[in-house]
């Protein structure tokens, strides 16, 4: 007899009315963002021809525990969330393993993942400051969608600069944000001075995400009222996503159990950051004892091949520097589908964690990341998103473990994503045509060259 | 205050655990079937070679009220059920209507469509009477990919033949039933004798649905142990469907409503018969005054224009005949991109309450189709599959009737789908290049030309 259901929801109002800042009760703070030019930390002024006001005493404050969530944007969250905790009954039974597998599924919504959670926040809020419009860039197109999303339901205007190599490979990511009522500009492009010089220096060039965010936020700064905004890897992000950890936590306590281990994937850290919050808390407090797992991709493998220290966090040098784990700045990811992980550097927050000690780091090869996403697919029903597959991979090794030891621990796992818009990557696999590049150290020795001197 | 949730989800213990049988309470009954040889109706024996002990029983009975649905079936449902009954405040809103509007979502899993619950039943009677594999075919590719879950849920080996066109313009599909571990077999073949057949007659065809089913249901009966499987039209496939409505009926119930009107999109009539079975029984049992809309394409009008006869069911002429509404088997419909509508006939249910006049249908243009689902998509954050925004401009038209007449209607629709794979046909409506072609009476009364003389 199972008494506890496959997924647990949680009632409207049992849903979360507090951001949680984890930056609060962390002993040693992840250090200040310095300014690219000054070299000193960025105060407020630095960041309001970017971000709008709200966001920058956000992504400045770390000693508020508690931010409330508006009620325009829980009125938001409430048509695509909460999202369920499920209960891994197919995969723990696969797998013969005697852990309870728990995971948070945050892609049960049309744009796919989790973005959608940062993106509601940061359009209401650029709206209540009568922000006219806003600017964003897209490489593999999930943020642009959750930011489209958003920006249909507040009524915002929006311009994506997407990577003109993604605008010409992914037509449907295109298509589905201009449902939604963006524009969607490929780059680089006309509309900016950036753009303009990039294409007389590299006429037919197929773009970079660095150049896509530099014409963003050029095109902000130059427009009437116009801001940027950005998916991940800041400290305002991971503040909206510990809504991930809170309904988790909120629907733990429902159950009446809790998690040993928490694995989740780890790119720029919104995802990860957003689901351990109120556990790293209580972790930190010294109120529970948790294994919490960060998962990369091993030919993106900042936080256990990286160093950690000052860099730039775009690959055009124009935005602040945040001490981070990271592996160079101009590193080049080898091919790897899970475009969502294929970034040099990771959150200031989960870098400052990792550096303490508070979690570790694992890293596996696309391959066998797609063969735990298969398997995953087969026994729980939903297709993963490369990215997220990272995760099971973790935490299937983790269950086997248990096995192997006979210990019941109960595993929670951040489900970040669907893999609906991935199939030519499972594709790739299926065929047999999937290769693993891992960088040498030489290659990334290279790479740290490039570091800043601060 | 919104004193409805904006999602009304049952608990597990609160799911339906029969499904009901809406014949027995139908006052005139479906016509019989009849053997495409004999014109007899006919009877277990004829349908034991092609499909399982059980769905033949299920198929046949027009008195059973209820079936009890067994355990293994509801712990299935139970992965990716019960789908959420929403409240449509942002199309309210949008619309500015005094009615309320309510959708049921069946888009919620993998596969992305209401088609896995039958395939869920289908798949476990063959597993539970010793069937060693599944035959069927698959056009646009929806039922396929839930066929393929449902097999991967159960364990069960099976062969999906896709007509060769979408093979090749829909990779992706392939990839997806091929990752829950299904054969796939572009139509027409070398692997029977008909495709064999056809692929000597035309040489590089791009193959049909027609020669597609002529295929499996082969394959099936020659193949030792085999039974094939089929997604809609059948009676047995409106039982499983009933969930959708007996789920809708419980959500009703917790929020103390009820539907006034009730709007379904109708193809071959599986989510329409589903989403409207206990509501229906009520307005035949005298008990409700309900309006039932079922909403077909311009370019398929099989109830607005067609015929109340007996018809065959495929353009192959190997399944039995069935009453139905028709436009005639050898119908074309014009290439219209809700492809799950393209059928020339109609669930002989739904036709036999259609003739009845239980049920009114409406027909709309695929163009002022896709300007409601845009609309749709924005306000409810939902992109809706082609399919099911048939039932979106039925229900919106409703709805601004009921805002013109200030009527506070409660209005039910079913959205059967999401549109993540047929974004090609949102960027053919973004660039204006959608077209209607609506067939003339001349075409129509051409092709009703073949029915057979019964």
């Amino acid at each position: 007899m199972k008494t506890i259901p496959h997924k647990i929801y949680l009632s409207e109002n049992e849903m979360p009315r507090q951001y949680y800042n984890l930056r609060a009760d962390m002993p040693k703070k992840p250090a200040p963002m310095l300014h690219p030019k000054t070299l000193k930390p960025v105060v407020a002024a630095d960041l309001t021809p970017v971000f709008c006001k709200e966001l920058v005493r956000q992504e400045l404050d770390d000693t508020t525990r508690y931010f409330n969530i508006p009620r325009e944007i829980r009125d938001f969250y409430k048509i695509f969330r909460p999202s369920p905790l499920i209960r891994a009954y197919g995969l723990e039974n696969e797998l013969n393993t005697p852990a309870k597998i728990y995971y948070k599924f945050e892609g049960n919504n049309t744009s796919g993942s989790h973005k959608l959670n940062s993106a509601a926040a940061q359009v209401y809020y650029a709206r209540a400051e009568g922000v006219a419009a806003l600017t964003t860039e897209t490489g593999a197109g999930q943020w642009g969608t959750a930011l489209a999303e958003a920006c249909a339901h507040f009524g915002m205007p929006l311009t994506v600069y997407m990577v003109q190599g993604s605008y010409e490979q992914k037509p449907f990511r295109k298509t589905i944000m201009r449902t939604f009522g963006a524009e969607i500009i490929a780059s680089p492009s006309n509309t900016t001075n950036i753009g303009r010089e990039m294409l007389k220096k590299f006429p037919g060039t197929s773009g970079s995400l660095g150049c896509a965010i530099s014409e963003a936020v050029e095109k902000a700064v130059s427009s009437e009222n116009t801001r940027y905004v950005l998916g991940s890897v800041l400290n305002q992000v991971l503040l909206h996503q510990s809504i991930i950890g809170l309904e988790a936590e909120a629907a733990f306590n429902k159950i009446g159990d809790y998690p040993d281990v928490i694995v989740g994937c780890a790119g720029g850290g919104s995802n990860l950051g957003g689901l351990i919050a109120p556990f790293m808390r209580d972790k930190l407090l010294g109120r529970k004892d948790i294994d919490i797992v960060a998962v990369e991709p091993k030919s993106c493998p900042s936080l256990t091949r990286g160093q950690f220290t000052y860099d730039f966090c775009d690959t055009g040098h124009l935005t602040p520097l945040a001490k981070m784990y990271t592996l160079g700045s101009e590193f080049i990811p080898a091919r790897d589908h899970a475009g969502g992980l294929r970034y040099h550097g990771m959150s200031p927050i989960v870098s400052q964690l990792y550096a303490d000690g508070q979690l570790r780091a694992e890293a596996y090869k696309q391959t066998e990341v797609f063969e735990a996403a298969t398997l995953f697919a087969r026994v729980e029903q939903i297709l993963p998103a490369p990215e997220s597959a990272h995760a099971i991979k973790g935490a299937i090794e983790i269950a086997k473990k248990c096995r192997d030891n006979n210990q019941s621990k109960t595993i929670l796992f951040g489900l970040s994503g669907t893999g609906n818009f991935d199939l030519s990557a499972y594709e790739q696999f299926q065929n047999g045509k999937m290769v693993d590049i891992i960088p040498t150290d030489a290659d990334i020795a290279r790479s740290l060259k490039t570091l800043p001197k601060v």
